[in-house]
């Protein structure tokens, strides 16, 4: 058995996946923000067709399953796999949207790092001989995780500055055996981190020493550093939990340089779209990256990067008993070269 | 790369992952029932020593993956990963519990089939040369799925005889690429089946078309049938969704036997414990494998069984918005057997 472990918790995949479809979806504020070129489609109707937000968000995973199985030219029985999961209690988004299409499925809940999550699973799925397609995606929808999170949106409550806002958007990945890439090359499994971070309002301070600890442990594996690569992006820090990253960086000496983005803070236009600390959702980093990333890495804008999403492993019910919350953060090396 | 497909759905494992260390917990009910004998540990204390039921049925998840970590000689880092989930909101038992092991987490949901979903996931990881050891696990309490699914336990409120009793319970097991054994031998994952049942006091029955369709997979794929097991066992189809099961297999001409179980009809005694329908919840399954099951193997009572827990993927907010109960079945052969 080939030894694919390097370090002490990134895998070397022995045969990289290719990325052999992708596809995204957004509503109104993806659209008008300055990757909205980058979506397959965006719709300014929240309801998407639908009759509520939850069934909205439904629709959303069905759709971008359908457009990546049609790129890639697949019927859902050519998938052997789909890995899925999203914000909503018991995952409902994942389960009624994908129920269908008759694919077997491991349903996932990694909060907001969902897209690292469901690629890493799939893309080990594949080298390990157990598949040769797979899908991985997720999705979020700002009216229902307000009000499932926080308060229903007709309340019109007020956000502090740290609060992000949640993308209305989803992204779905299909990995195969062989292809023209970008391939899956390597993969650090997050732990959960809880620093004592009570705030739910700021979610980018709690999810920050995750996205640290992943990095660090991705860095130390494979004695690399973030100059090695051409973009080293979290999901969806915001500016705070960002910065925080930076921070810790910089007292191990590390400058994370002008490579290291979050997906949070190239969605919406900082200036003209009022959202506060950026975006959020695990839509937030699958939309990013099943569009504007996978597309300029074809089109040679990058040919190797970090993609490194967080989640926030909290509820509602936990901050009501006074807990702080936890963070986690799945690293996956997305490289032009096997 | 070995080709590890057997048929359209199942996975024969090249290098069978042995179980080296199992544990479970029980609440009172458990430890009063017919396998109270079979438990690790049982507590009458509901709140098991915590301030809510939330962070009690995180304190089972501690106090399990403890004893499974002592009784194989481990500490956590030993693990390289552990896949866990629950049914609480944005799977808090697990998040929670588990945090302070650091050992890198890839979080599930699949309601009462997680145990299965978790097996399924750590066996493939260890097979396909990326762990040597990892922790699958799972929880449930009482307390907390009323009050979040139904009504809070203390308004008393009527349950109808379809009703089931979720366990208070949770279970761990920790596999290796070497041991003594049950091995995993072979695993067929689930797909969402949903035949319309919208009755959320009637899981068994919206749970028994997806067990169905699992099953008549893994048999198809493999060139078996019922009687070449020692014992088939669902995890929490409960009287009804039981006897469905049986039928639709009549239907095709295939009598499931007298090896035909279901955990849920195990865990405690229909007599004198008046828990309707039978036992439920994630934590049901799990704790009657990581106790009554695999004790008994390896004592010899079963050489080679088919454990196959289902998990019904509603949420309150889907049955209030009108849906209905779409379920999932993971099957996973457990033999003594390489």
């Amino acid at each position: 058995m080939t030894e694919k472990r390097v370090g002490q918790r990134t895998i070397a995949l022995a045969h990289p996946p290719s990325v052999i479809s992708f596809a995204n979806i957004g509503g109104r504020f993806e659209g008008e923000g300055p990757l909205g070129g980058y979506f397959d489609e965006t719709n300014d109707d929240s309801f998407f067709g639908e009759k509520t937000w939850e069934k909205a968000e439904s629709a959303m995973q069905k759709k971008v399953l359908q457009r990546a199985l049609d790129q890639a030219g697949l019927k859902p029985k050519d998938l052997d796999y789909i890995f899925a999961g999203d914000l909503l209690n018991q995952c409902i988004g994942s389960s009624f949207g994908l129920r269908d299409f008759g694919i077997p499925f491991y349903g996932l809940y990694g909060a907001c790092s969902t897209m690292g999550e469901s690629l890493s699973l799939a893309a080990m799925m594949i080298d390990g001989g157990f598949a040769s397609k797979c899908a991985a995606m997720t999705s979020s929808h700002f009216c229902t995780a307000e009000r499932q999170y926080r308060m229903p949106v007709p309340y019109g409550s007020q956000r502090p500055p740290t609060a992000q806002w949640t993308a209305t958007a989803s992204g779905c990945t299909i990995l195969a055996r062989e292809g023209e890439g970008p391939y899956i090359t390597h993969i650090t499994c997050g732990k959960i981190v809880d620093k004592g971070v009570t705030d739910a309002n700021n979610m980018g301070a709690a999810m920050a020493p995750a996205a640290y600890d992943s990095l660090a442990a991705f860095f130390r594996d494979t004695g690399t550093g973030p100059r090695d690569y051409d973009l080293v992006i979290t999901g969806d820090l915001g500016e705070l939990g960002h910065a925080i990253v930076r921070d810790f960086f910089a007292k191990d000496g590390i400058d994370m340089g002008e490579n290291f983005q979050d997906c949070g803070l190239l969605l919406y236009d900082r200036d003209k779209q009022d959202m506060h600390a950026g975006a959020s959702g695990c839509g937030c980093s699958a939309s990013v990256l099943n569009g504007y990333l996978l597309t300029e890495m074809r089109r040679g804008k990058w040919k190797n990067i970090l993609f490194a999403p967080t989640g926030a492993l909290l509820s509602p019910t936990s901050s009501f008993q006074g807990e702080s919350v936890p963070g986690i953060c799945h690293v996956v090396q997305i490289s032009m070269k096997k």
